[in-house]
């Protein structure tokens, strides 16, 4: 069925079969939620040998006691981890606390107001600045700018990253943006990979950009992979060395969809002499991150092969939920002309594109059928989504069951809100 | 015997004598540290029963999945112990991360750039800004007002806390001035506790200071007792209210030297109205506090009773320390008039005041021994000791044969300085 092929009666009949059914969810007075991406409970528990992991011994590998005061960059141990994640050598990784949002604000406000480069580098000498924002995106990095009152030009996602041709016209013409949100692996909220092109183009951003122009490379799906072979992301500082634009990268990842979300680690990985001006800062406002923490998780992931192996048992319970919200929209929705969607193969996040503007009209028929959605435009600046088109489904946290009654709702609100608008046309 | 008087013979004489001691002390090579005042490994090993405490469950009182993202403020079962170490209703307390220090940085940027009632409140408003700085006090306090441009103008420490009538003076002459750092228990170095008039009239001060001024009440030191009745130390929130100014106070206290430094649990007490305003903030930097290591912390030290049960054991291991340092200052140093010292009953420090222009010689002389000390003008802005006079000894880390001998080189240093500034007078 194409939304687009029936006659006005036959969307009539098709509204009313539609609203039965609506009507029938309705009833059954449901409270789903899709909303948050955060791990689940049987997620969560394939963790819990954290707590209890260290026997009294909290002694890192080079001798430091993990209780007391001391290090502002993490332990070595920890520090390792974080560079394989990365891709990394050690020397270029700073362990912090539990959250990279918060390594994220911080680099910001760096950049703002010190300068990684010395005080002339600070941004806030140029007066108002602004930031290029790949969309639909996280809003938590938009949050970040708004707070610093850095202006958001929206650039658009193509299902092999953003468009880099329009980025770097629009970038090469403004010496004034300073800097790019990227999710280059399992975008949030599309799923997609940036393919080694778009990596490369990336990396050569900087040398068309105005004076201290950052990449904030968000890596944190960078192994949260569905699938046993998953697409590989391209190393950018392979990229940025060739180019000669390590300076301009930052790249974050965190163990809070690895082991405990809000109680793991967060990496920051920069060129060293981005570290060492960062870290100088940090000294200001911390004793240092939280080393027995760090210990634990060294001790529970002690190198790539444990963590993957980790990650494999993460895959195996969110994959069953990945795949019920693709069947729903492919088998519903697929050649109905009622939207696009991706199928990622990790990360936490499927999107889902209304036909223009219905993003908000589907968003409240699921919610006033007990499906609770992330608001319509969270995934873009300021919360406002041009085409009011964009929605992220969150299907981690719902068990199977409640998932495809939540799914149901959902496709069932799609098509309510499709028949309803080429009624009204 | 009094330096003052001693005629030059007597002099030169006391000084061979006391050279030649120093020689056999440097001929010894020693290396000793009494510069940094955190927990010795006994004292550490206390809480190391904090790592498995949670036996596999990871539920707050409140039902909270600790191990999940959520709440910014803290669980309940932590912030109720904050809130009865800083003697507050637990709707007054958030419970952080692992450093009040971050939380100090944080409320001052927050005052700085946000403003707690609102963004006509912010300081930055208003320009150039400055804090009062009681001298001697915690370096760090000083290098957050660095850090942010905040002129620090210093008020002189008395043996019951600043000097409230100068302090008074010079705030309400001076609107710019919007804050005042204090460390009110076992004041950061004197050890001192301010007393009941002093926090009464610090209560009183923002009346008659600029708008939107704060005290910065940093109670580290809340419930780290040497003897077994302390001198208390008034509730400023109580005599806050009696002002009307609870919202221009904010104390800070944490857990770092109750269990384990660094990997602790920092408090913020605050009215209800500045804590909304400063968790909104929050919110864009932060997924909200390691909630996991809260509930290890709330299992290990459930109640008052615990957590002073708890501290008996750290004063059992620093009150020798503490007895050894005053020991040798007392039998050594007292009436000779070559220095000053309080007899601090809990904190971390014990601080020396020798004779004007005096410090940085003693700090050199110790060094070239093998005592390591805090740099002289440490414990003042932009590290500045007009009169080059306090030394900060902190004796927590030595064990007590080390601190006993790192004490007679302290003195001997002490006595050599002096004498030889009397013998070039």
């Amino acid at each position: 069925m194409q939304l687009q092929s029936l006659n006005q009666t036959q969307l009539q009949a098709l509204e009313r079969e539609l609203a039965e059914q609506y009507q029938s969810f309705q009833a059954q007075n449901l409270k789903l939620d899709l909303t948050r991406g955060k791990p689940s409970s049987e997620q969560l528990s394939l963790s819990d040998a954290l707590d209890g992991i260290l026997a009294g011994n909290y002694k890192a590998e080079d001798g430091t006691d993990c209780r007391n005061y001391a290090i502002l960059d993490g332990i070595p141990e920890i520090k390792r981890l974080g560079a394989a994640i990365m891709g990394l050598p050690v020397e270029q990784v700073l362990a912090g606390g539990n959250a990279s949002l918060t390594l994220m604000y911080q680099t910001v406000q760096h950049a703002l107001t010190i300068g990684f480069n010395g005080p002339d580098s600070a941004w806030q000498n140029e007066g108002k600045i602004k930031f290029a924002c790949p969309v639909p995106g996280y809003d938590r990095h938009f949050t970040i700018c708004e707070f610093f009152g850095i202006e958001m030009i929206p650039v658009a996602m193509t299902d092999t990253g953003p468009d880099m041709a329009a980025l770097t016209e629009l970038v090469s013409n403004d010496p004034s943006i300073k800097g790019v949100w990227c999710v280059p692996k399992y975008s949030n909220p599309t799923g997609i990979i940036y393919s080694d092109d778009v990596v490369k183009a990336m990396a050569e951003l900087p040398k068309v950009a105005g004076a201290n122009f950052k990449i904030f490379w968000d890596n944190a799906y960078a192994v949260h992979d569905l699938v046993s072979t998953p697409n590989p992301l391209a190393n950018i500082f392979d990229y940025a060395s060739q180019a000669g634009t390590d300076d301009a990268v930052l790249q974050f990842c965190s163990t809070s969809k690895v082991t405990h979300a809000g109680a793991g680690v967060a990496f920051l990985g920069a060129s060293q002499a981005n570290l060492a001006s960062f870290i100088k800062g940090l000294s200001v406002s911390t004793i240092g991150p939280d080393k027995v923490n760090q210990l634990r998780h060294a001790r529970f992931l002690p190198d790539m092969d444990a963590l993957q192996a980790h990650m494999q048992k993460h895959a195996a319970i969110l994959k069953p939920r990945f795949d019920m919200v693709l069947k729903y929209l492919n088998e519903d929705l697929a050649n109905t002309g009622m939207g696009e969607w991706e199928s990622p193969e990790g990360g936490y996040f499927i999107a889902f594109d209304t036909l223009p503007g219905l993003a908000k009209a589907v968003v409240k028929l699921a919610a006033d059928a007990g499906v609770k959605l992330t608001p319509a435009g969270a995934t873009f600046p300021y919360g406002k989504d041009p085409e009011d088109r964009n929605i992220r489904i969150a299907p981690s946290v719902p068990g199977l069951d409640e998932l495809e009654k939540a799914m149901q709702i959902f496709v069932l609100s799609v098509k309510l809100a499709s028949v309803r608008q080429a009624l009204a046309a």
